[in-house]
């Protein structure tokens, strides 16, 4: 079977020449980006078109969905983005209404105001210990559907989460599945998900939890870039069963996605399923192998911690968490960073959180548990404890605001800007958000009561990192209310 | 200053280790695609954000916007398409109308559609010689602006066409400023544009026309991969005056755009600009050079017509146009593909068309005057005359048909399928275009008439690219319509 980096290496060394986009011509001689260039084409013959797929394109598809089992797998090369927006677009009607979990990508927020939706939420939900978000159960959206007014045509979800803890997503689809309507599983984070369990080694795949699309979701979205070995930006949606009109996915996959898609980025696509596919057990055995080599040599660190794989079920994801908040997340992040030159991918109040993959070099995990130690020893010598309490901070759980007027028609309303003082009663404009974790505590159309005015005024005491509110000069918040 | 390339590199060379995404971890032992892999990375310290840029992704912007000279230029990753998407979006309220060109690009139906916008249409034109879509004049808006009954809130025009063809956008901005809405120009052909003047080479820029940033309309998209050396799905977006909200603008470039936006795409971007800025003088040199000797080199032939700069203002489009139809373009593009190995951008009704960059090589040029030269002569001898007409066929020019339901309510509504014959009097349920140019004949909601079915059915008839009519088996074609 032809495969798209191979006929685009084929057609690079041919003597075709080309008289069309783009215009850099393939002229290695005089550009830096020689083996990005080499293959960068636009839809000429024999390269099939990613928005009419029936030749190349449409196999590597087929490649890729025959590693996830879907009924239907389609390549994205404007991101996951693009496939929570086409996701939600084509599963709820104009105007319809959504469950979504409170903690959703923005995403999920922008394709709910694109198409006007009503929104019912899954209330946040949070593992304190951490200070992440966490999971939910079958339990936890069945009682959200029976408290909604009026059915929702779909519900949305994040598992894993970013910081990987994985939903009961076959209990959710079950729920969801009774009551008629699809289930989306934004698994951007979770490609890497089901794999191991294609590759027959059992139900649990051996230490990488089954996929959203195996657990029976109606729409799964996988990033390829976050945990698999593809590019940036790349990623795929799959589509099964008939709650989701598969026609109209398609028509919101052409409206959200360049009409040049990069053939760079899709062979990219392309390649890391073939890899999968023919070097799938060594990339799974080696990540397991890395996660369990970091859990096992770290285990005697008084201070710091990396978390388990009871809490945190992604193997990709390692997660170190300072015992007693002796240290802030940010300044483990810094000293890894400055000092041991290891990049990690974010930092928590109280955690830095760095990802593995089977494309890891066993030096750069050496490197990574030598630096915990070594950090761990410092903070017995020099404790900080600039915090003592073992709760971690963050967004108030329970709180869901009153919407007073729909997301789609506040953040389009006229605003003004308000003191914080002032707001109470006021209709927020505009997402107010805590980072980490990134959870709107206010979304535009929902009421700014006292109760999380004395919220945002302790996050902004303790300088934490507050989106959507101006500090003021007198060092207090302005925010972004309906005029 | 740093250079967003520059940057990558510096940081693929460190001893930096990728803790983070994207999960290849710039492993190049493991990866063919090893240049673009080494450069490939996410939003980590010291390189920006996209959506958030204030450091070397904002640096690389300004240098962009240093060429085009708008007030402001943001670079886009998902194509214009995208750019196109916020740009209607932006410029015009939910739910408002627009004055379009008919022929715009499907992205702008994806917009109005998203946003439930009202058209008006500024109907289509065609140069007859060609049958190729014509340019606009001042005249031609203010014409249809008179006719709207109610004040569209912004007018939308594609110049250069595809084809090359460049509309009066000087006079067109005045018309819209002078009624106090919005002039947005798709440009996505035109990136070329304007530098040449930028450069110090007057007004007309030695046979480079004038950018739609400099004629003063208020936003305008660029495609920096069809024309300049940047990679495919690359773009740009401009927006200057007081008609536009700007910050509107950004949150539609975050929706409709990837959370992880590519580097590698990005970097392209800022090298592209870079090498306009340093060797923009010997790109443009060479451009016309080339456009020149292709013109020079072919004035000779009798049959095929290199089409001139006076008809085509767009150097970088070589438009051979077969005279008297004696072949067809899809076999003057087959042979100059499959016997000359000459990959053109595409095939028209009765020619076919060739885009050229500084990025050429003379070689290449060299083969394409050989071949025009040599089929030339094989004309001939052994003429094909198909077809004797002197005028092309094409898209009905003043045909708009009656609007019965807006394209948004139509495109979602129930459908049905019922036989062209039958169709009379019902209301579209697609698109349907005539493939080249891709103007839709009718689009949702749109009622379709006696005239718009004989002229559907001579179509069919002659075998012509009708998308969104399917063939039954009797050769009849049937179309979705409301139910």
């Amino acid at each position: 079977m032809p495969e798209l980096y191979r006929e685009l290496n084929k057609l690079a060394d041919s003597e075709m020449y080309p008289f069309h986009m783009p215009g850099h011509k393939r002229n290695l001689e005089s550009t830096p980006m020689k083996g990005a260039f080499r293959c960068d084409i636009t839809e000429i013959d024999g390269f099939d078109n990613l928005h009419d797929e029936e030749g190349i394109i449409l196999e590597a598809e087929e490649r890729a969905n025959r590693l996830y089992g879907a009924e239907k797998t389609f390549f994205l090369v404007n991101g996951s983005s693009c496939g929570v927006l086409s996701a939600v677009s084509a599963a709820v009607r104009e105007g319809g209404r959504i469950l979504a979990a409170r903690g959703s990508h923005k995403s999920f927020y922008h394709g709910a105001y694109l198409r006007r939706l009503d929104i019912s939420y899954l209330p946040y939900k949070q593992d304190d210990r951490y200070g992440i978000p966490d999971s939910y159960t079958a339990e936890d959206v069945k009682k959200a559907l029976d408290q909604c007014d009026e059915t929702p045509q779909a519900v949305f979800i994040t598992s894993p989460t970013y910081e990987g803890k994985c939903s009961d997503v076959a209990g959710i689809a079950k729920v969801c599945h009774e009551r008629g309507i699809p289930l989306i599983v934004d698994a951007a984070h979770g490609a890497h998900f089901g794999l191991r369990r294609a590759q027959g080694y059992g139900e649990n795949g051996l230490g990488v939890p089954d996929s959203a699309v195996h657990q029976g979701a109606d729409i799964v979205i996988h990033s390829v870039h976050k945990t698999l070995p593809s590019m940036t930006q790349t990623a795929l949606i799959h589509v099964q069963g008939k709650l989701v009109d598969q026609g109209l996915l398609k028509r919101f996959l052409r409206i959200y996605q360049s009409s040049s898609p990069s053939y760079v980025l899709m062979s990219s696509i392309d390649l890391c399923m073939k890899e999968i596919e023919e070097n799938g057990e060594e990339f799974f055995t080696k990540l397991l192998y890395y996660r369990e080599k970091i859990q096992k040599e770290t285990a005697g660190c008084r201070h710091l911690q990396v978390v388990g794989r009871n809490d945190i079920e992604d193997p990709a994801k390692v997660l170190i968490f300072v015992n007693k908040h002796a240290m802030t997340g940010q300044k483990l992040y810094d000293i890894l960073r400055e000092e041991y030159l290891l990049q990690l991918e974010m930092a928590g109040n109280y955690y830095a959180l760095a990802i593995i993959s089977g494309w890891d070099k066993e030096a750069g995990i050496d490197r990574l548990i030598t630096a915990i130690k070594e950090i761990d020893d410092r903070i017995i010598d020099n404790p900080e404890g600039e915090e003592t309490s073992q709760q971690c901070e963050g967004v108030s759980k329970s709180l869901l605001p009153e919407v007073a007027v729909p997301l789609y028609e506040a953040w389009d309303a006229v605003k003004e800007k308000v003191n914080l003082e002032k707001a109470a009663g006021r209709v927020s404009g505009e997402f107010i958000n805590l980072y980490p974790p990134g959870i709107p505590i206010l979304a535009p159309g929902e009421v700014v009561s006292e109760e999380i005015i004395t919220q945002l005024k302790g996050y902004l005491d303790k300088k934490m990192n507050l989106q959507g509110v101006d500090i003021s000069e007198d060092g207090g918040g302005t925010i972004s209310v309906l005029s």
